[in-house]
């Protein structure tokens, strides 16, 4: 594990020269939000000490550089995902990006049109919907899901099928569980219906690195925080022809043609979805995330975060008591189990003696924990700065708060 | 003016030690995006560093502190403009704000009610009542405006009398030309009549620090990097009972109380209209900079600024061919003007060649340009940290600027 060249790569994270209560930090709670490099953080200091200004609006040079820097993170997001820059909208997170695709697909839906979802989605990827049914008379189905909580997808293809729904959303790896959907051949069923396909990303974009053009995706949702990136910033992708096909959400600055009181004209997308100034900062860091990135081989990463999960899961498994919940197989490295009939919320507050940063609860899926017949669980989620000490951390914490417990 | 403690206070803010084209910056662009002290980028870096870890969602210590923190600011917010913490409500930014009560109040709205608006308003607070117009039948009218682009507030008082409408919304000051509208005055009208009273204050949060229970608005919006704080982050105050009682407007993950596929419920203000990860980093960003502001005596602030612009109108009057426009004796510090028929963007080309940045252009105002009867205006906006030195230097960078036009 020494040799891995992951190893080298937390010495770019600084939270991990962190003490909390005089124990260095053991962070397994990057699906919530990731730690972020120093190249991020220097990226928007050094924005706000020599580069700030409004963008898009100004002659002036310091203006003028900053919108060329913010509207080369578009590029740089696009060239990431395989997309086209006019396809990158800017949101303020991937569940305002979920809301104004579900708020623009509702002029597409009639009475009766069926919203395919799925039972592991995030509360985002359910409560826009709920009320774009609310307002159009759609209804919503669900997928097949066991009772391990992973999707059937034979029968799933089927019911794609028979329901011809008019939109699929589902996310492309479960927040809660770590699964990695099959999305891809969802999708490929979806394409001979006519099915508008939303692929909720925020837990792929770091870990899977989706290539757009080959998932053939009609919109794609993302999250900068989830990512490397800073907070309050997000996106989408959208097929350019439905993307600018969409009605305008919300409106203000800089979407526009032309404005007066007889009447307002708007600018073709992907500006008429940026009304106002935005988050220009997060944006010029999430570009230096993505520098990050892509500097890195995707496949090396993939491959620490899975020998650690592997472990991890091993590890878990034999422990008496331990219940793992979702599929182990096809995961992007977060573990979701359940001890005995113990509170995840005494287990994880226990572990956080030991300084453990793990989290516990309903993930925001409540339907799912629901689903399976549960009001929460603990969820250790890994990125590819964590390393095997973290690991050995949280198993012997785990037995240290075990044991207490049984006392 | 050397004896002004604002002269130390420029020394706070990094950006004014960027040479840009070798020339030191000349920032006359704060209506735009104010520069932020080394206090606010200290504290984002900060939280990168050493605290970062996603709010409300965690049990363990990092989580735990990020959200202690990220609350506080949403008390010190409260403070800076006296209304209860829980009246306060985070966005991306004002235009949200505005488009958020825009939505909800939409419910309100019937055929025929009017939504009053002034010719003084930014894109942001025209459009979102316009679309809320085109969904319930209601029409925009607007208060009297004279040809200088001054509110006749005899005129406006008389007209929400006979008009009776259901919502106003005004800017506190004009993006624009930097007016201050008695906004006192028209809320005072508005009691009498249920008038719900909407206050874009995304130019006022600075430079007036408004005592909001004073001035007994129902809505008041604002904007972090228009008074110092960080890009990606606005907000807005309602009335406790009228903001528990709008609809939710965007959905997702934090503003639930149970979701499920047979129905979900919210919970109440503020939390329901802040679904997902909020920009953390940006509110504890945005806290260092009212703590910066707290501890400074505002009217010596302001009384700084208010010297600055009056030098500055009185040396661009003594200016042949100068045309200013608006509001000159109640302002924030903003001076918008035409040199005869020369077209803006030349003027401020020319000047950025001096290292002066000034904005030239509609403003997202086209409504109050075609009112004036003017494509574009230069604009100068001010904030505290400018000096007497800026106002020299573009005033002389003006005076070589028209040598040149006029060879």
């Amino acid at each position: 594990m020494n040799e891995n060249p992951c190893t080298q790569l937390r010495h770019d994270f600084p939270i991990f020269e962190v003490s909390l209560d005089d124990q260095p930090l053991c962070y397994l709670d990057s699906a919530a939000t990731t730690q972020k490099p120093h190249q991020v953080i220097q990226a928007v200091k050094e924005f706000y000490q020599s580069q700030n200004a409004n963008v898009h609006r100004g002659l002036h040079t310091l203006s003028e550089q900053a919108t060329i820097a913010y509207e080369a993170v578009r590029g740089k997001i696009a060239q990431f995902l395989n997309v086209q820059s006019r396809e990158i909208v800017w949101t303020s997170g991937a569940t305002a990006s979920l809301n104004l695709i579900a708020y623009g697909l509702s002029e597409r839906l009639n009475e009766g049109d069926v919203i395919l979802l799925s039972p592991l989605e995030h509360h985002a990827n359910i409560i826009p919907w709920q009320l774009a049914a609310q307002r159009t008379g759609a209804r919503i189905e669900l997928l097949p899901v066991d009772t391990q909580g992973i999707l059937q997808l034979k029968q799933a293809k089927a019911l794609i099928a028979s329901l011809k729904p008019k939109v699929l959303s589902v996310c492309h790896a479960s927040n809660a569980l770590g699964n990695i959907n099959d999305v891809a051949a969802l999708i490929g069923s979806c394409k001979k219906l006519d099915t508008i396909t939303v692929i909720d990303g925020a837990q792929s974009l770091l870990h899977l690195r989706p290539d757009l053009q080959q998932l053939d995706c009609d919109f794609y949702v993302f999250s900068a925080h989830k990512a490397l990136g800073p907070t309050g910033l997000g996106g989408l992708y959208g097929r350019y022809e439905l993307l600018n096909a969409l009605p305008v959400y919300q409106s203000g600055g800089e979407m526009i043609d032309t404005v007066s009181f007889t009447g307002t004209t708007f600018r073709p997308a992907p500006e008429k979805f940026e009304p106002g100034t935005p988050n220009i900062a997060g944006v010029i860091g999430f570009g230096a995330a993505l520098e990050y990135l892509m500097a890195l081989e995707h496949d090396s990463l993939f491959q620490h975060e899975q020998a650690l999960y592997r472990t991890l899961v091993e590890q878990l498994s034999d422990i008496d008591g331990i219940r793992i919940w979702g599929d182990t197989t096809h995961n992007v490295g977060t573990i979701s189990f359940s001890y005995k009939k113990e509170h995840h919320y005494d287990l994880a507050t226990l572990l956080n003696t030991h300084g453990i940063a793990v989290r516990s609860g309903h993930h925001c899926t409540q339907p799912l924990m629901a689903h399976l017949g549960i009001e929460g669980t603990i969820r250790v989620s890994l990125a590819f700065y964590n390393n095997h000490q973290d690991i050995c951390r949280f198993i012997a914490a785990l037995k240290d708060t075990i044991s207490l417990l049984e006392e």
